[in-house]
């Protein structure tokens, strides 16, 4: 039986889900892993939950000349202070256990620097994917492989939205509306929504990986408030459904990162994905196909991730430290792909008039772009719409042919793009 | 950097696996995890690959005496001589990877208390859903829950069957012939087909989420040949899937413990597991529902498993062993539970007579079953189907009433009763 001593930075949410989960399961815990969990001192302006007064510190100079203190768990997010706060703390000794993607994604092998000076670990499952065994899993059980694709819905909001958009026929700005309500989506939702929040946590999980680091600026970021109802009810004729994927590819020195909605096949195991969930499919060099699938957020999902990083941190007595390839903003031997292969849905409005179709055709045809399937809804009207699914090719092809497109003048919109994963 | 000098015994399809991926893999398994493999030594009558003279041995004795091998990897399968060699190996010290899911199931306390005596380690990852991460994962990232309940389809054969059947309507004697051609089934498929390999994984993965010893003889078992294309059309109308489960359920301590045909809603994320891919759905007190997917089987995410698993033994300094409640076939405070809840699905062949219905009923009522759905197909024939689905209701009272039903002079038989989770 080891006991370790625990200090927690911040009580929001998922920080009192980590003490009531302490104080629930503590003792089952310390049965299954010998390890006697115990929260000595907890640092927050407010608290939202009972904590004994003689836990409460408002000076994080309390936490980190407490010799006692073994782990530090920081679930204030945002960069500052925390960033101070994490790097005192592992200075001091104290492995630290973080949720912030934010402040990883950013800063993680100038942290990890300061953690490998004093020997003290640096453990953050709970920031991608909330309580899915994820990062850890890539790790230690996936490493007898080169992974050379990942794909993942590791943003619960817009997850939310697209499934309540395809199986209720809502519209975008409904469908926020009513995650709003729920509490899924935040008043202001332009982090998740614009694809941000995803982007911070394809960053951790494709550098785990690719054992590269991925910075955030090389990732390709859309989000989903384009998508309308006809996207969906086309997706939904041609056997797809629309999720927005992070997406990471790896083949040899070349990556490609990249966070967009996506038309994936009703077939594919990401597309039974419903609502605030998360799943991450993996394919690695071995073991081919994998997906992990849960919580992506929420009190006490995320608190389970938080509370194994702990045990893990307690457990261990040689901490590991991250292997990339290249450094922050040096991608070294890496390089970063732009001109990707992929299929694309395209759906355009043109005039009822004899051979537009031909012209478009021949369009694609010029930038060698051949098409998959093609769609056109003969209604009495002076403009029809025409969908297309293109086979893959490259990013820049697809790109140049529908600027072309658009000036055929027959051509009224070209109303949506979107990306197809096969 | 540190190397580990490797025994394998056994040279089947899953070893040479082993042998291939260490050989072509093993540089960025150096890289990654600073973990040198040689494989030093092969034990084995048969060479279905080249490997150099001086690494074959044909007497265990050669592997147990010589100092310089760490690891051996048992690939042979089959309780003897498996057992006895391991025994040796882990008594000499050595570590041992097996992916001998029989032999664990029924030898494991055993075997551990050998490993334990010398503080050797003993993985077998690879024993339950081939490449999927999952006994791990179960003991190392959701060991902050309590897990209540497991759900899994951890037979790819039967899965390939039931697959085939659902997408293609053939009937059962035709998926099982398409799987044996195409070497998703064996010649003999009795231990696929009747559930018994199910049934050792469960035992096996069941012990790893209750921390419980659970022995094969406790797992209540059936297999899919009695499943028809009529059942899986019946299913699809009623909005389920036919999958052969594994499922482990504890409350408090009592555990429930089957492997059996099961309905589950086309919305259940095990119901889009096609063909011959595996998935363990978990639900933990604090992380919710979970859900691991991969390929159960195969050579090389076989392989995958068992390589990770041999670099965790060469990294271990100091190797873990299980804790359960109680013993091998002595359940100690454990008890397990025959009488457990489960809805059921019925087909039943009746006279076109008025009444039956209300006769049927009346049996459910009087068992205190309540129904969920019915349908009656009324054709202009002397006999007619009546499909009822029961809500969820104790398994002895869905039994009494069956027996009861089958009495009643209108009904011309039961045809075919499988279980719903919901």
């Amino acid at each position: 039986m080891k006991e370790v001593q625990i200090a927690i930075l911040g009580m929001g949410t998922i920080a009192s889900g980590v003490y009531e989960l302490i104080g629930q399961e503590g003792e089952k815990i310390l049965h299954r892993d010998g390890i006697k969990l115990n929260v000595a001192k907890v640092l927050s302006l407010e608290y939202s939950i009972d904590i004994p007064e003689e836990k409460k510190v408002r000076d994080i100079e309390e936490i980190v000349n407490d010799k006692n203190i073994d782990i530090v768990v920081e679930l204030m997010g945002g960069t500052e202070p925390a960033k101070t706060f994490i790097t005192k703390c592992l200075t001091a000794g104290k492995s630290v256990v973080s949720a912030n993607k934010m402040l990883i994604a950013s800063h993680w092998p100038e942290i990890e620097k300061v953690a490998k000076s004093t020997d003290a670990g640096f453990y953050f499952e709970a920031s991608v994917g909330g309580g899915i065994p994820l990062l850890r899993t890539i790790l230690d059980s996936l490493n007898a492989n080169s992974i050379t694709s990942v794909m993942g819905i590791i943003n619960g909001t817009t997850n939310y939205i697209l499934t309540k958009m395809a199986e209720e026929g809502r519209d975008y700005a409904d469908a926020l509306g009513e995650a709003q309500a729920l509490g899924f989506a935040e008043a202001n939702p332009d982090s998740d929504v614009l694809g941000q929040d995803a982007m911070y946590k394809l960053s951790i999980l494709a550098s785990i990986c690719f054992h590269a680091k991925i910075p955030v600026e090389f990732i390709h970021t859309e989000g989903i408030t384009s998508i309308t109802p006809e996207d969906i009810k086309y997706a939904e004729e041609l056997g797809y459904c629309i999720k927005l994927l992070a997406i990471g590819k790896r083949r040899g020195e070349k990556i490609e990162v990249r966070v967009h909605p996506t038309m994936i096949s009703k077939n594919h195991p990401l597309s039974s994905v419903r609502g605030s969930f998360n799943a991450v499919f993996i394919h690695g060099n071995y073991v081919d196909d994998v997906m992990l699938y849960g919580h992506g957020a929420g009190k006490f999902p995320t608190a389970s991730a938080v509370v194994s990083d702990i045990i893990l941190a307690a457990k261990t007595t040689s901490h590991k430290y991250m292997t990339f390839q290249n450094e922050n903003k040096v991608p070294g031997s890496i390089s970063f792909e732009n001109d990707w292969q992929s299929a694309y849905y395209l759906n355009i409005e043109a005039m009822d008039k004899p051979g537009v179709l031909a012209k478009i055709s021949s369009v694609f045809s010029k930038y060698y772009v051949s098409l998959s399937s093609v769609i056109q809804k003969g209604r009495n009207e002076s403009s029809v719409p025409l969908i297309f699914v293109t086979h893959s090719a490259n990013e820049m092809s697809i790109k140049r042919a529908i600027e072309d497109i658009k000036y055929i003048p027959e051509v009224t919109a070209v109303k949506n793009t979107i990306r197809v994963e096969n």
